[in-house]
């Protein structure tokens, strides 16, 4: 389980990655430009996470292969952007897996540094949605958690569940499996039937 | 007083929570956009400051209260945000409340961490605005401190009040009760007379 | 040696500082604004890398007069702007050397600290780029790193130098003037030139 836990965190890293690359394409920018969205996006989320949690230098400074893969990410897309850009639909699952894995994960690395319930949801919806949201803040794009889509919510729900089995004693691996299910399972159908919360209307004077 | 204190700065967080919920209703967003705004409004002052003072993990990781009290005010405002909106004046003067508390809560916490008087001015100031910059740079909006308001200025001033009676030798209550009296004076004349500082003018040629 | 770089770095620090203080002017601020887009722009990079290498308080909270250097720095533009814009094609020689000094310098950080040359290598260029990169997000602007700019590419270059040179056994005062030269070299190249790297296009269907 720690196994696939580990290689579904790599997938996620690369997905959101090439999400990252992919806004680079969308903004015609250099090499450069592709890798600094591919890493903002892909472990910007792990990143803040750790700053919050105090726990010493983030990952990626002490496991710099991170980096490497955001950055092979990026120069992938930069080389094949036209390519991926058509495979739009699959981005979008992938996507979700990477929203699963990192709210998981996210909620789990705060629970073993000692957070409790509350913090560890939110570290998990960060984790999976902070990446994402500095790359639309930095590229002057309206963040996803702004529009009146089922994202947040789902990687909260995720979170929540993770934390509520793992509170109950069930073992780790059935706790995250599940909360990964059911953040995949919400961010999927929102995907495929459009949903989307009921939002604040502003009374319009007449 | 540090009774009083502690209440203030919960009331600070709660204004501040609400002023991000505020926000996400004029961006007519779901719940989760709720709750996002008001809790980077009412903690991300506080967040940056034990990041930057390497706090260990920041504040509301310890003490989960202030992620509950930003959560029900954000919900607060999606329910009845037509009736928050209304009392706008009372908002802006319960935000001065805040922005008072903050300035000189934060300079204290600064000078507990063994900062010099020029970093705790700093630091109070920052953990009185920033929550409201963040909210407005994720927003796509002009932040408050780039504009020609008595905003920031109000903050520095109760902050720099703090340190200077703190360095005097008078009792911590009286400092800090001084400040805040500074902070909140400066920022409600501002607000009653609409004052702002003299501002740079480009020189447009002929 | 260490002597020059602490130097160059005071210079790098005012220059940037200068530069957040032009933007102030572009904006018609007032002196408040020039103060915070000063000391974000001057202080924001090496700000960035201490949190994530997690250094314990960030350098300017321990060396305070870093606050002053860029608080005078924006006074200053704020009475001279019309002044100092003038001499614009000075300005954007000394960002240079700013942008150099600090790829240099952010690198070699990250190497004491421990990280390893990929780690290095971004921290220098970090530390040389995020300063105005926040600046630019804060004002509303396209940052320069989402430009056809050979800029953060100058900064990894030298910080690569810098890397490169310390591992295989040069001296450490060879390492850094040598990556600084580089560094300095190329962004001159492109000032002078209008160089830049080549860019996705998207394409457009007839």
């Amino acid at each position: 389980m720690a196994e696939l836990l580990h290689v579904l965190d790599l997938v996620g890293v690369v997905v959101f990655a090439v999400s990252g690359g992919l806004e680079a394409a969308r903004k015609e920018l250099d090499p450069v430009g592709f890798l600094f969205l591919a890493a903002v996006t892909g472990i910007g989320g792990g990143t803040l996470r750790d700053l919050l949690l105090d726990r010493g230098p983030v990952f990626w400074v002490t496991q710099p292969q991170y980096l490497w893969l955001t950055s092979a990410a990026g120069l992938a897309v930069f080389f094949a952007a036209s390519y991926v850009e058509r495979r739009r639909a699959v981005l979008l699952w992938a996507d979700a897996v990477g929203l699963a894995v990192f709210s998981v994960l996210g909620a789990r690395t705060a629970l073993d540094a000692g957070a409790g319930a509350g913090v560890a949801i939110l570290m998990g919806t960060m984790t999976a949605t902070f990446g994402g949201l500095i790359r639309d803040v930095v590229c002057g794009e309206t963040p996803l958690i702004l529009k009146k889509e089922i994202y947040a919510t789902a990687a909260a729900a995720g979170a929540a569940v993770l934390v509520l089995l793992q509170a109950i004693g069930l073992p780790g691996p059935v706790a995250a499996g599940t909360g990964l299910a059911v953040a995949f399972a919400i961010r999927g159908t929102a995907l495929v039937f459009g949903l989307s919360l009921p939002s604040y209307r502003l009374r319009r004077e007449g």
